[in-house]
């Protein structure tokens, strides 16, 4: 073996430990969401602070830098005569991206941001509680000020300061290209709104009923299995919130949750967990174990996610071919109703104050409400006292609806609280991204709908299998995009799709 | 702080990071026996793997052994200047116990054993499926070998090589001291069993139905609430092999497995496994999250799941309580049943070939065989190749049957398999030590009877918290038997018990 054939080797070992220790953190914090004994949270959060302590030691262990310095000049010069295969240059690509990260963060800002963060969260979930954002304020602030400096230590080129959290969740992206989706994409979308506003809405009275907890349960399970979810590789349990987490390369877990005058709620998360599985199940074989084993980007799992539970999971073919199950599933209590007004009825347009329950047409705008203030909350140009105030404007302007409490507004969400800014474009532009690639699965598959119809989703797993979710996060998110698409970032195709799909369901 | 307070600081803080490493290691076990999909089993053990090397490093730090060896004197002169608490002697105590056992081990020897152990483990189960011990020999005799090396790295003063490996579960045990109580348990058992083979059987064709599993689930739940099993400090799941397992001091598991032909089965593997899950959850506090949070021994901690399973919950006084939920769990198929035909039924003695299916009578004599093979084993007595014909001299002689295949008689267990020698006697030590307790339990709560008929199960339990489980493994298990029943280990207190009981049921 050649040294630098060595160095490779050695950072492989390395980077498998940090792999392993990851998920045997992500397997203590699905057990914490799913089956924990409500008394064992203390101890258990003890347990995951030191397992994260040892594997952030794994990761930044300095022998790393040394052999990732070592082989600079073969990644640099990808066609240098050590003739490194593409993988490796990608392998060595990602896990310098994952190392820098890591140590350009000093470690007493680290541990001083955590401290911060462990206040901060819990300060939050009270002052939405009591509706209270001047109890959050002075902890919202200190989030501000440690992701602004998170931002220096990172840098950001020439662009925004913005840009440099933003590079985390979606790697080279910059608030300039979201803000020239974003634009058209407020516009058209604030219209479209106005115009169903007029219309009559669709029945939905059907779904004021008690849905049998347990029989939704045993639907979800068929329709995991019905979605072609394999339940050898992953399994579905109930938790507060819905989360998909990746055990192993052949144990992703997906949660929903029950209510029992909501039916749609458990359903539609499935289906949406499912798509985020499906990446996470997809994966090359050769990249399993690997940092490479990771979505593109957050936009790009959450293109999935918003793919498959709402192109496939509220179009009509989709419950033309399993609506008789569900009415199956709930004997007398959906009889008189057909696929067609179930289908109307869970793409029912209703723009209201909270982002997780927004229908698809207004849930950009609570995005892109987001995106604007962050923005302007990291470049200074917004102070978080004005917060309130300006939330509403937006809302009413974006939404035309306004909060009356501020629990119901700008506390709605966990992401500041937590300090993740720059996480809230992911949402719309993975829409966006999704969209994109589903014009060009409806040139490649042109039975699509009819497939869909007959619950026959093998074609389309391939053919996202072959086309995304094998290549791992081997490509940068608009790398990646002009490889399946040929096209850079587009909004056209959210808007005609979406403008088409409710002007037909709204008659419009 | 002085020296060696600093020095006790820093062996605590360690200390308390292998608690939780133990504990982080034991959630992923759960996860495995519990709700892992299939196909993840793989990576789990690569997971598992890579977290025990990293708790073996830290266990075996060699800083541990230097502040061991610098506050040897504290230790050596509990009475010395230092004036160390009581608690913190006993700390000390284990935690060197521990690591010298650890230590004492070369790291390539363990690493061979682990290696030889598996590949030991599934050619047992293949050789057990097939019956075919010729295909297991030679593993059993690499098990046997690398046990008597380890034996020989631990030491076993002036005693048989057997109570190197006894010490393990054992603390202070030795083979001639079970020698001394196995032999008397033994005549009479096999004399006992004889007089009620000449007895009719009770009825127990009231258990030939099929109990369907889901029911079944509910009704063990509401014996795990009747028994004082506090929900939210464990938890009730299903697995192929009951077990019990702490993953935090407020968080401890227990399992059972449900056949619809057995409905036994499930039922008493709750009554034993909560039994462990008591042990567990009431050590004192302040051992909370330390070495000190263990039994005093495998025995100790098997005379508390037998206890719980056999003496009260095959006892009359037990059904004639809870009898009437099973009744109403499984409406119209006990309704002719009495509490007492019930309790008849669960206490049928029937000597059979599988050790797991034992019944309160033969259970013993299953041990004591193993033990008397084990111990000639790891003496060099008795090769290998002769296991089997002696297995079937030993069960014709014992238990008055004989298996016609090895699949039913020698390869019936796991544990040689694994390497676990001197394993097996804690298991029939239980029951003796169960009895002692039971016996100074009776003059102490003189209405235990009255009790348990009620279901009133905390004044037990206060008091085995206070005598037994509050301790964890601060007292040796003779100095901790003696100390709650003022006796060594005995055999007459079990014997008297089981005689008297069984001469009651079978009208001897």
């Amino acid at each position: 073996m050649g040294k630098s054939e060595e160095a490779l080797a050695r950072l492989h070992a390395l980077d498998r430990e940090s792999y392993h220790l990851e998920k045997a953190i992500a397997v203590l914090q699905w057990d914490e969401e799913t089956y924990l004994p409500s008394r064992g949270v203390e101890e258990r959060s003890e347990q995951l602070a030191l397992l994260e302590e040892i594997a952030h030691r794994r990761l930044t262990e300095p022998e790393t830098g040394r052999l990732l310095a070592g082989l600079g000049s073969t990644f640099d010069n990808p066609r240098g005569d050590e003739g490194l295969a593409d993988i490796e240059r990608d392998f060595l690509r990602v896990l310098r991206r994952k190392y820098d990260r890591a140590v350009q963060l000093p470690a007493d800002f680290v541990a001083a941001a955590a401290r911060a963060e462990g206040l901060s969260q819990p300060a939050w979930a009270q002052a939405r509680r009591n509706n209270d954002f001047a109890a959050f304020l002075p902890h919202l602030k200190i989030m501000i000020d440690f992701a602004r400096k998170k931002a220096e230590f990172w840098g950001f080129g020439g662009g925004a300061r913005y840009d440099g959290l933003l590079d985390i969740y979606e790697p080279g992206m910059s608030a300039a290209e979201i803000d020239a989706v974003f634009a058209p994409l407020r516009e058209r979308l604030v219209s479209l709104l106005e115009k169903i506003r007029r219309c009559s809405p669709p029945d939905t009275g059907f779904l004021n009923q008690q849905f049998d907890t347990e029989k939704q349960a045993r639907f979800n399970r068929r329709l995991m299995d019905y979605l072609g979810f394999d339940q050898d590789r992953g399994r579905l349990d109930a938790s507060a919130h819905p989360f998909t987490t990746t055990l192993g390369p052949h144990d992703v877990r997906i949660t929903t949750r029950y209510f029992p005058d909501n039916l749609l709620s458990g359903v539609f998360s499935v289906i949406h967990e499912s798509g985020h599985a499906f990446y996470e199940t997809g994966f090359a074989p050769e990249l399993r174990g690997t940092c490479l084993a990771d979505g593109a980007s957050m936009a790009f799992h959450e293109s999935q996610s918003r793919f498959w539970e709402n192109v496939v999971g509220r179009s009509r073919p989709f419950w033309e071919g399993f609506f008789p199950v569900l009415q199956e599933t709930f004997p007398g209590q959906l009889d008189g109703v057909s696929a067609e007004s179930f289908c109307r009825a869970v793409n029912e347009v209703k723009p209201s104050l909270i982002r997780v329950d927004a229908d698809e047409v207004s849930y950009a705008l609570h995005i892109i409400l987001r995106f604007e203030l962050e923005k302007r909350l990291i470049s200074g140009e917004l102070e978080a006292e004005k917060l309130p105030a300006v939330w509403r404007e937006y809302s009413r302007e974006y939404l035309g609806v306004e909060s009356e409490t501020d629990a119901d507004g700008v506390l709605q969400d966990v992401h500041w609280s937590m300090g993740s800014f720059g996480y809230f474009p992911s949402y719309a532009l993975g829409n966006l991204y999704g969209l994109q690639i589903r014009r060009k699965i409806e040139s490649d598959l042109p039975d699509f709908d009819d497939a869909v119809s007959r619950g026959k989703f093998d074609t389309l797993r391939d053919w996202l299998d072959s086309h995304i979710y094998c290549r791992g996060c081997r490509l940068e998110p608009a790398e990646l995009l002009r490889k399946i698409t040929g096209e850079k970032l587009s909004v056209i195709p959210f808007l005609e799709y979406i403008e088409k799909k409710y002007a037909e369901l709204y008659g419009i």
